[in-house]
């Protein structure tokens, strides 16, 4: 299989307009697409051929008013690392689009799994939790073209969102993903236009 | 922006036949081409745009081959893990192209950057290796989609690569990607193929 110069374009665009979402709009995600996320997600990288995300979907309101009121306690101590003007510019910052993405996905990282028979990971276990790392990026790019958005949040208490989904031993969370369809598109990080974070090129060294 | 339905194809095309790739030509990669790539690795998301992937080429022979020899007892230790078949399926395993690739690139993650001023990051650290994992990813795909090969060693002793690297303290080992154009494409990883890990969906659950 060789690609050609312009499918090696249609990926560049897809990567440069991926954006961390965190404003939806409350319409639903169509659940063939949704589906097509999840096969497409499985085409990741992983350690060993381990494939060691889980992920669970959340439609409970309960447990969604759960997860909401555990960002809100994580990101009110986060804020208190702040001072002055940037304490004012943190809370004015949107880092979660908990209240209205349609589809909203838990994902966790098992940290011994049998699948792939310990293969690649043993001087470094972190490789697995980097496979769900990819498998997230994968479904990321994957919603983008289809013109969706998500939204990773981080701000969470990992281990009261394991309580809460009474996860099995040995699933560590990893993310908390907002999908729907995106208030606006843009290929530029929020956090560079609000001046929290400026882009800046990483050079390479060269041995 | 919004993407074709077109274009939603070729990016699940780039994600199918994109491999770990462990054998490589010996010829070149072009440099203005190996530039391209290392700007759309500036794509990855970050948390708090952080951008905490560093990333050193490793041109010099010696360091190469120490390289080598820190994978060779890696690899060799990892393989006493195994018994019988698997441990006779194991040896048969070519897991890297560390001989062949042209362009080798260790990549680590800065775990305390003052980039982002610690957003997202309070609650899980391991977000900041998350983002190098998926830069790691866009440069993965972005060298499929360029008809490149790339393969994400990972049987080796960090600490030993830091060391052999004599990097900044602060910088943690992720993994070490060999580059060069593949000898072959395939659309189904090699440890399906070889029988050590068959391919298996991960369904989601509902709660």
């Amino acid at each position: 299989m060789q690609f050609t110069h312009e499918q090696s374009i249609t990926l560049r665009s897809i990567l440069r307009w991926r954006r961390d979402v965190r404003h939806f709009r409350p319409d639903p995600v169509d659940e063939a697409t949704l589906d097509g996320l999840r096969a497409t997600m499985e085409c990741a990288p992983s350690v060993g051929n381990a494939r060691p995300w889980r992920v669970i979907r959340v439609e409970d309101l309960a447990l969604r008013a759960e997860v909401r009121a555990n960002f809100l306690r994580c990101n009110t101590a986060a804020a208190q690392l702040y001072i002055d003007d940037k304490h004012a510019e943190y809370l004015a910052l949107k880092l979660a689009g908990l209240e209205q993405a349609p589809v909203q996905l838990a994902v966790f990282t098992e940290v011994n799994p049998e699948a792939g028979h310990g293969l690649g990971r043993q001087t470094l276990p972190e490789t697995l939790r980097q496979s769900t790392a990819m498998a997230i990026h994968t479904l990321w790019l994957a919603a983008r073209a289809e013109n969706l958005g998500l939204g990773m949040v981080s701000i969470l208490d990992p281990h009261g969102i394991e309580a809460l989904l009474a996860v099995p031993q040995g699933w560590e969370f990893a993310a908390y993903l907002c999908i729907g369809h995106p208030e606006f598109t843009d290929d530029t990080p929020l956090l560079h236009r609000t001046g929290w974070q400026a882009n800046a090129e990483t050079e390479w060294q060269l041995r």
